[in-house]
């Protein structure tokens, strides 16, 4: 992580609202879609298609990350990746993001400036042609980046979660478990009573570092929506509350059953099931149509009294819910 | 307002995610544009015009409202009102909103509902068409609304600050100053030390319920953003930041140099060219195509040392900048 003195990186309540955004303009991509980019009102994002799919989702310090565990560059990716995934779950092709930050006065420029590089080079790696075209700014006691998405369906309808048919397979891109995983791993090693504290990397066993990157950094298979839906995926969702609930909801919203095959979970299928911030995206295939990049996990079955189960008996669907699992004393 | 019991109004920490997202899809009209609404990864929005227009704006509790001053209605209204002017500012007509919403545990299901009775009002008196189409829900301490609107173009160019020409006429349409005098009642009169107090009605005085509204509740003219660029508006954008400031950007941006008439500004032109939060439309246009609403305010001059000229003289340009102008600890 480059640093520098305290007397060139100024704390964001010591600077004028212009320098934080020309720091922060000065580190933003083009996006392919742009025909007006910031510095005006409003961005305006060609759609090639006719239609825009929008979707938005918040980080908030405390329920959502800590700043001892994340840097300025994990906290800009990961706004921008899960995001990123709920648009490759429409089966569409991100185009572009806004960005609206509230910041408390005593962080440090350098921080935003690392929040863009790391918004951007999420969208370079997980979805090229996307970035940043507008946002706001303005400040709070707690710091929060609200990101919104857009995307285009270059032609083809929206896959939504209501298409499923029996006899459909049901397959998954991207990891399950990995980023439960990792929270688990910083909630458990990395705090001082209630506190977090930074992470020491000496201290990491095989599998965690991979399981923190899928927590403070994920990569979610963005690419493979478009792939899905060009393929003919019938219904198709962004993991992100847990596998078992996530499908549940896709069960639902298809009137089926979802039955998943627990040795095509992993090696910690409680895990799969339960973990949340997946941002893996959960398709619906006829058998003979799936693409590469999605591995089968179940089947589609008749809807029956429940919605999913794992090797025909019924799963517990606890997922994360951030009212239900978030302390801010304990943290 | 409507008020019910606290046993029927359950604290936000003590209900599911779920059981407040019915509250609110329940209150939430659908937009006209809309392919695919709330309830799926992302929205899906038709842009006949093969473009979107995007902006992205946000209401903090400390620097942006006072929870003892503001309703979780007038909270909702000004969250849309705010955002729909950005897209006005444009030129565009709003056609959704995406809301992202962080809350505190201990607030009331009520201010929720509240809050979108507001969003939607706001959309059906200022951009009828216009709706709330998708959101997210998150916790923290600090109540937090971040506002996502999407517009269309309609076919049109949008119009951006950058049109000015020498020999067209500035001009306004919608209120200065009232916001801002709205706000210096609130801080001079609804305080109990740094304490913000509920607010009087019976103390107010002749005009001050006017100022408060335009502060709580902004009725920007959304409508006339769309008339401006059919006319042949050269420049617009939204007066948010104080007349002067703004009327400058607009002024660096089109190369040229505004000069404004004081007469033009109201009773108080101090007040109009300083406050912030107005959220009219500034515009420039060739004197012949001026439209109804729009009021002539000045005229544009070739560059000059100054961007911004009150009767030919300089002007201070200060304006709202929320680093500068709020302080946590006293409001």
């Amino acid at each position: 992580m480059p640093s520098r003195s305290a007397d060139d990186d100024p704390r964001l309540g010591d600077v004028s609202e212009g320098t934080i955004l020309r720091a922060i303009l000065a580190r933003t991509a083009p996006a392919t879609h742009t025909i007006i980019g910031p510095g005006d009102d409003a961005a305006v994002i060609a759609t090639p298609s006719g239609s825009v799919v929008a979707t938005t989702d918040t980080l908030v310090h405390g329920p959502d990350f800590r700043l001892a565990w994340s840097s300025g560059y994990d906290l800009g990716w990961k706004s921008a990746a899960v995001n990123l995934a709920d648009v490759a779950a429409m089966g569409a092709r991100p185009t572009a993001l806004l960005v609206a930050l509230a910041v408390p006065r005593d962080l440090r420029l350098s921080f935003v400036e690392q929040m863009t590089d790391g918004l951007r080079a999420a969208c370079e790696a997980l979805a090229p042609g996307c970035a940043v075209v507008g946002g706001d700014l303005t400040v709070s006691d707690v710091l929060t980046v609200a990101v919104t998405a857009l995307g285009d369906l270059e032609g083809r309808d929206a896959v939504t979660r209501s298409g499923a048919r029996l006899g459909d397979v049901v397959a998954i891109a991207g990891e399950l478990g990995h980023a439960a995983h990792g929270l688990a791993v910083l909630f458990g090693r990395f705090r001082d009573g209630d506190t977090p504290v930074p992470i020491d990397s000496s201290a990491l066993e095989s599998g965690e570092r991979a399981a923190l990157d899928a927590q403070l950094r994920p990569a979610p298979p963005i690419g493979l929506g478009v792939m899905a839906a060009v393929a003919g995926a019938t219904a198709m969702m962004d993991v992100s509350d847990g596998l078992a609930l996530d499908a549940g909801r896709l069960a639902a919203a298809s009137g089926v059953t979802l039955d998943l095959a627990r040795a095509a979970l992993g090696a910690n299928s409680e895990r799969a099931l339960a973990g949340g911030e997946d941002h893996a995206l959960l398709a619906t295939f006829p058998p003979s149509v799936l693409p590469p990049g999605f591995r089968i996990i179940g089947e589609v079955l008749e809807q029956g009294a429940e919605s999913v189960l794992c090797d025909g008996e019924p799963v517990d669907a606890a997922g994360w819910d951030p009212y239900r699992d978030w302390d801010s004393t304990t943290g």
